[in-house]
């Protein structure tokens, strides 16, 4: 793939539902059933900078019955098939390129089990991690996985999502149980049991999580719990440069220290949040950190943290321990998109996803940072340290097409400098229709075609999210 | 599945490998090419109570091209090909019931990379656990996956292995980041970058985890490391019950303490181990434990353990921290297959591998204990506690066919009420043949034909260990 056909949508018949498949769903929604314009178009763009590709209808769906009514009358008409959560997905994928029905899942919002001795919950798809975290708020445990957007606990499945928590915690992958699908054919299935490991056949839930709704569509999920831990404590501390930050993040994980969370926030992203939020923090590589358990483990873990930051020339600590002072001081973090699109009145954001071994990750940041300067982009930084992952967010105007040419180059750049480093095109985001071009280096085209086996082994008719992933 | 059919062999015709493919072979690996009896004896077993199913000849592969050469041979001839570790699995996996090739993998033994910034080592499919650890004495990291047996990293790859250190840093689920996979027509792929997540595509490091050589042939594997904690304490401490010693374990991972192990030994077992390992361990329901971190937090989670343990009706606590103390304090536990089997000379254990939700534990194993004993079965009992998974080592005499009938009806019956506490028939040890027939009521037949979907569309001519998991 070329920089230049990144963000352009290939040119694929759109397959119109026929009027059987819609009254049919008209007979069965009512008015959970909608052709309207403004709502087709609502379902029809994501995050991504990608213009709307509205589907012909959306359907609401209150169950997994509802879900796999729609899907199997699809299947029958050849009809494509999109499922929608939170729309906060950043790659283009939930455009209707060949058009079809869209089934918004967010009312499917039941916390349908919470088992604190099991340390499991098991949610409808359409619930989110914020509305699951509330629903836990007095048990005494939580859900980690926060990848900023309040998104839908099945769209993170979808993605396989991570973000600030991963390091300590892991991803999506880590948290998933087991999941309740609808197959192509509109069959339910549930790929687990409850047990907390199991060797019996075939991992299908790792296969649909991550596959963005191209194998099946998630209805249900049992997730991983965590009990809230006795103790927190936040900080921020600056270094002369980004390897410096990078390296103490390194050590660190090497001594077994268990960072919580470890954010790294480039001198460009400081500016801004210190002009959004008011703050005064030095303009520096910068790490934000969460350190949580026993109180005692958290003093011994931030007092091994400050030797190897001194280690590292890092600036003087900022401390925070009680909820509201913790909040405070991560505010710059949390605001840092937000921070960031400021920068540049009226711009908009294309968002960057590499993630390399964690010993390349000095090295490709300062690759990166070198090409954007050239390119002069206005692009902070800020990273999953622990991970390996950072996002570039390239502020360009949309209408500009030397800057949106310029700022595709740097992604698709970096795209392969990350599998340059042997990472990954996306560490958080997915595929979408934006890294479709990528997969065949990243992974090689053998391994590409047992991936297109699949999809066409569980869809034959190529009707779920089709022109995306790996296509058909 | 009846209880009668578990260890029999269905019928299927044998595919004799043709002269034109043992000459191939012949030619390109001579004498480590093999069609000798006892070495084709050797390769036809595994530590399962099935008698040996023989290949029709062996090849000891050296590396990933040979693997291919000898894959995509096969396919062209439609001829069976199994792969061969350690032999330590134990539910028939290797037996070579529709006959064809062997690949002994146990000569790929090579160490490819230590990478301790990043956490992660790759090996070849040979390399055992073991071998891998003494590779990392030096280095201030581990490698944790222990299943007792010293298997090989492909092998342990290939049943989703687990084990005692499971409850604080996970399966082999938890720690592949990247398979050489050889697939069924030849053809190398790698699933995976390095880098330690990704959205990139499904999820095919999963989907070969666990699938135990019917969907391709593991070569080469890159696997999570951790740092050597700084402390380690061990433990040993009887209960009144087996509940009591359960919600021990419950209410210490609840409160958020990181057991490094917590594995349960019966009356019967710890009868077993003072027998074989002359201690004088009270016989009751025994837990050992293991703790690590720094000093601080050890010494933080003994005395959290031993205030819930006090609360419980726990004995007094046996402490150990230098590692030949600790060595020698776990020894019961390490000895306790052997021990077992003691308790009655020249018998067989057919060992049972059922794992729940760890809130229905106490229960599933109240109603296990009852019916070994109604069934008039010796039958030492040992769990993974905080995985909610244990074994019954059913002490048989292999030659008495009513002693037989009565393990299998156990066994059985195990298998059909952890899935109705919502578990698996199969925590650790895998599906080989012995379980094939619980898949269908583990998962749904709807669930159970998605896996066989994908099983046709990756090894069409049904050559990747045929007749098992799944069946074609």
């Amino acid at each position: 793939m070329s920089a230049a056909q990144a963000h352009s949508i290939p040119e694929i018949a759109r397959r119109v539902p026929p009027q059987a498949l819609r009254d049919a769903l008209y007979s069965r929604f009512g008015d959970r059933f909608s052709t309207g314009a403004a709502i087709c178009l609502q379902h029809g763009r994501d995050e991504s900078a990608y213009p709307a590709q509205p589907p012909d209808a959306v359907v609401f769906a209150l169950s997994t019955e509802d879900v796999a009514f729609t899907v199997g009358l699809c299947n029958q008409h050849r009809t494509p098939v999109i499922a929608f959560g939170a729309g906060s997905s950043l790659e283009g994928h939930l455009l209707a390129v060949q058009g079809g029905i869209c089934i918004d899942l967010s009312r499917m919002d039941e916390i349908l089990a919470i088992r604190t001795e099991d340390l499991s919950a098991t949610v409808q798809a359409g619930v989110t991690r914020e509305g699951l975290n509330q629903a836990l708020a007095q048990s005494g445990f939580f859900f980690p996985v926060d990848p900023g957007a309040n998104a839908t606990i099945g769209g993170m499945v979808a993605t396989a999502a991570s973000g600030t928590t991963t390091v300590r915690y892991g991803n999506m992958r880590d948290h998933v149980q087991s999941l309740t699908v609808v197959t192509a054919e509109g069959k339910i299935i549930r790929t687990a049991r409850r047990a907390r490991k199991s060797s019996a056949g075939y991992c299908l839930t790792q296969l649909f999580t991550g596959s963005e709704g191209t194998l099946g569509i998630v209805t249900e999920a049992t997730v991983k719990l965590h009990p809230r831990p006795e103790a927190v404590a936040a900080a921020v501390v600056n270094f002369p440069t980004v390897t410096d930050a990078v390296q103490a993040v390194i050590q660190a994980i090497q001594m077994g220290v268990p960072l919580a969370r470890a954010e790294l926030l480039d001198p460009l992203t400081i500016r801004a949040v210190n002009a959004h939020s008011g703050t005064s923090l030095t303009v520096a590589p910068t790490l934000f950190l969460e350190f949580c358990g026993s109180s005692t483990q958290v003093t011994e873990q931030s007092a091994v943290m400050a030797e190897i930051a001194d280690g590292l020339g890092g600036g003087a600590f900022q401390w925070a321990t009680l909820p509201e002072e913790r909040s405070r001081l991560w505010t710059p973090r949390h605001k840092a998109y937000f921070a960031s699109l400021q920068l540049r009145p009226g711009c908009r954001s294309l968002t960057t996803d590499a993630c390399v071994p964690i010993s390349a990750l000095a090295e490709c940041l300062a690759e990166t940072v070198a090409d954007i300067e050239a390119a002069g982009i206005l692009a902070p930084v800020l990273g999953h340290v622990g991970d390996g992952n950072f996002h570039c967010l390239l502020l360009i105007d949309i209408d500009n097409p030397d800057e949106v040419k310029a700022a595709e180059g740097i992604s698709h750049r970096l795209a392969r400098r990350a599998m340059r480093f042997d990472g990954t095109c996306t560490g958080e985001h997915g595929v979408g229709l934006h890294k479709m071009g990528y997969l065949d280096e990243e992974h090689g085209t053998d391994t590409v075609e047992i991936m297109r086996r699949i999809k066409r082994a569980l869809d034959p008719n190529n009707i779920l999210n089709p022109g995306k992933v790996v296509g058909f």
